[in-house]
């Protein structure tokens, strides 16, 4: 991995060496170096003492804003590499991708178009990529390895290229990362330039000129640093922006199921864009199951901003039943509360009399993230998923599902909010494209005028060809 | 059909119309209306006098600014929907799109993520699209049939709304065969608004701020067109612009192949983007086959653009085996010539001395549209295929194929020269995206914070499922 310094090496150095490296590696037989994830990873276990210790004195230097009100805490959570399993899973993220099939060189689409003419739409590589992303150290490394692993394949050998761009809080650890996966790198025949790394705001602002060379800028953060790149670059975006998601307590909730996945789509890691930020109450649980639900949300600690039905419906609780300090993180919501990612243990709840409105007001108020429905009603389960207009749809299951290690793609680039390429958690399959390869058998190749829709004329036989990859 | 009169109706609410009606589509029955193309084939058939009289007069306005050098010829061919077997394939189209299976609600992806916890990965339409093209008029019925058609399936009853706009040159034929498709419409239960169509590129403009209604952009016409729209919305583009296709004759090249496919390419439509606009001659070739190929070009009427070696080349003919003014339409060319979409029966030709070479400098030349070798050697084959960066590679084949009703598609919604989302011809499977959909059976849902990575965790299976839609 080559690191920038900002001054020594050109913007547009790093962007035509990035598509050289790109089309350089097109050429490096396809059967190398399968074992560079691997060779990676060790290197990673080997300076893990080192990396850790840079991530404290980044999280020092990170305390220090946080208690000058400069940063929030949940920042400083993702920015937190020794929190909980985040290192292994991080090496496992590797092991993981590894381990995958490989994405390119697969036939999506093949057809006998006449005698002797076969068309094949092969998956194959992007290009170039952009990536921009939050002060969340791990990211480095699960780019990294899908950025490889989504080259390596039999029909063409091409790797996608990568420019990598992380939050200024973890630079610390982040260039102890990049040093290690530059030595993994090392030790195969891909170019130097293949992954690079560049520091600064002003050199991605000129990176977005050069859609000549980069093919996809994949930017992660808050919705206005997407935006902002949308609104200044001709290269294609795959969003990774805010997740507003919601779980909806239909009619027929399930108590058990309810208490489970609120709880867990809201605290288990509140930072996440994934965590859950409305739950919305159908009126008939008002005086069931909604209290119960407070209860459990507000004794792990949440805050809760309610409209006037939970709120009133919470106040006229009796008061044995009620803990001590029982409403004093309940507050009345405001409008804005229900277009507000919180990030934090604060919850936005809303009441509405049916699945019809829930689903109406989650596409009008969700950021097409994540929504969960609690129901044991199959028709209202089957409607929530065909209505919510979301990258997930969840049936009795926290938001927090809702993540590309989870869902099996081994890591993931980010979790996309678009609907264009890729939507939801992007693993692999998001970072290749395809190209069509069609070949002639025929003695004398094949020409288009000789086909048409008169009778001497010939026609299409389009018949399906069964393959997974191509034939030559 | 709506048509706008660009006053009556503010630009705003025509995006929020076409999202109103995209979310009010996705409540209705999953089984309505497949006959919806069917009444809009019939419509057309019925007025086919009155569209053809339209469009001659569009025609006869059209040669009047051909005439004033205010429009090129090709413009005006491209015009022209009593040309050839155009109408017939235009109708023929829609009972091909009518026929295709149902591109939505198709599982890609399935896993039991853990006892009791499945994910389905499902297609499902984009949303609203802003469709932009030239003045072809049969591209209103081509992308009024997908995108009526990218909706109807069985799992989500949604449909992709849209926006059109196209050239002024075509708009009494565009207008006519608005109100065709309006009527058919009008006997299905699709919103009015369902399909929309605007006049003016002072309307484009404001449309292109909406991100919050469009979901994706169609501009078919220019690069320059294209990457004015990319300038100016932070709306996904999918673009379909310049078409700078090459044919290489490779050391290895037959004659007949090389004479019949190079003689298509350029010739069998010069205006259409799939058209060859630049010809690679092996140096091994260039007293054998590049002579007989010029020959043919020339009998054709082509006019041919020479580097040296190929110029020289002809020269040096021993006059008898010449036609008269075998060379009065043989120039040299210029650099810039080969980056040029000629749109005309004008080739531009190039020496190269290697396979490596030609690769090179189609990767560097060619708009990454199609490309052809004309080759009897597979590993030279093979390696043109892996090695050139286009939507299409093509093996002793007109690049002419490159199109969505030969590709089996039915018709097409244009070609794309990005490699985000689709690339090459696009048909149904380009105007759909895809949720995620998961289902928890287990008694108690399921939820994030059971899992990890010690040992009285719980582990995901990950283990595929075989299922072509939602079970549920």
């Amino acid at each position: 991995m080559t690191i920038s310094s900002g001054s020594d090496l050109s913007v547009e150095d790093i962007a035509k060496a990035a598509k050289a490296a790109f089309e350089e590696s097109q050429l490096l037989p396809s059967a190398i170096r399968k074992d560079a994830l691997q060779k990676i990873k060790t290197q990673l276990e080997h300076s893990k003492i080192e990396i850790l210790a840079a991530n404290k004195q980044d999280m020092e230097a990170a305390q220090l804003e946080v208690d000058a009100g400069r940063m929030s805490e949940s920042m400083l959570k993702r920015l937190d590499l020794g929190r909980g399993d985040k290192w292994d899973s991080m090496l496992q993220g590797i092991q993981d991708v590894a381990e995958l099939p490989d994405p390119t060189g697969a036939v999506s689409y093949a057809s006998e178009l006449d005698d002797d003419l076969e068309l094949y739409r092969v998956s194959c590589p992007i290009g170039v990529l952009l990536v921009i992303f939050e002060a969340r150290p791990e990211v480095v490394v699960n780019i990294a390895a899908l950025a490889i692993k989504s080259g390596m394949e039999m029909y063409t050998s091409s790797r996608n290229a990568a420019i990598l761009k992380g939050g200024k809080e973890s630079n610390r650890t982040a260039i102890l990362l990049s040093q290690a996966i530059s030595l993994g790198l090392a030790q195969t025949p891909l170019p130097a330039t293949y992954i690079q790394s560049i520091q600064t705001r002003a050199e991605v602002s000129m990176l977005l000129a050069l859609d000549q060379y980069i093919d996809l800028v994949i930017p992660r953060g808050s919705n206005s640093l997407v935006k902002n790149i949308q609104n200044n670059t001709r290269i294609p975006v795959m969003g990774h922006a805010d997740g507003i998601c919601h779980v909806y307590l239909d009619e027929s909730a399930n108590l058990q199921k309810a208490l489970r996945v609120v709880v867990d789509s809201k605290t288990d890691y509140p930072s996440a864009c994934n965590a859950a930020e409305t739950l919305i109450v159908h009126t008939s649980l008002l005086e069931t199951i909604w209290p119960e639900v407070a209860r459990a949300l507000l004794t792990a600690g949440v805050h809760l901003l309610c409209d006037t039905d939970t709120l009133t419906a919470l106040s006229a609780l009796p008061s044995p039943t009620c803990p001590p300090n029982f409403l004093s993180n309940v507050k009345a919501s405001a409008a804005s509360d229900y277009m507000t990612e919180h990030l934090s243990l604060t919850l936005s709840v809303v009441t509405l009399p049916s699945l019809h409105d829930a689903i109406r007001f989650i596409n009008a108020h969700s950021s097409h993230h994540t929504d969960s429905i609690i129901t044991e009603c199959s028709e209202s389960a089957s409607a929530f998923c065909r209505g919510v207009d979301s990258a997930g749809a969840f049936i009795n299951a926290s938001t927090r599902f809702a993540d590309g290690f989870r869902y099996g793609f081994g890591t993931e680039v980010g979790i996309s909010t678009g609907r264009i390429h890729a939507r939801g958690p992007v693993g692999l399959e998001g970072l290749v494209s395809y190209k069509y390869v069609m070949r002639s058998k025929a003695p004398a190749g094949h020409i288009v005028s000789e086909f048409g829709s008169r009778e001497n004329e010939r026609k299409f036989k389009h018949a399906p060809i069964t393959a997974t990859t191509v034939p030559f």
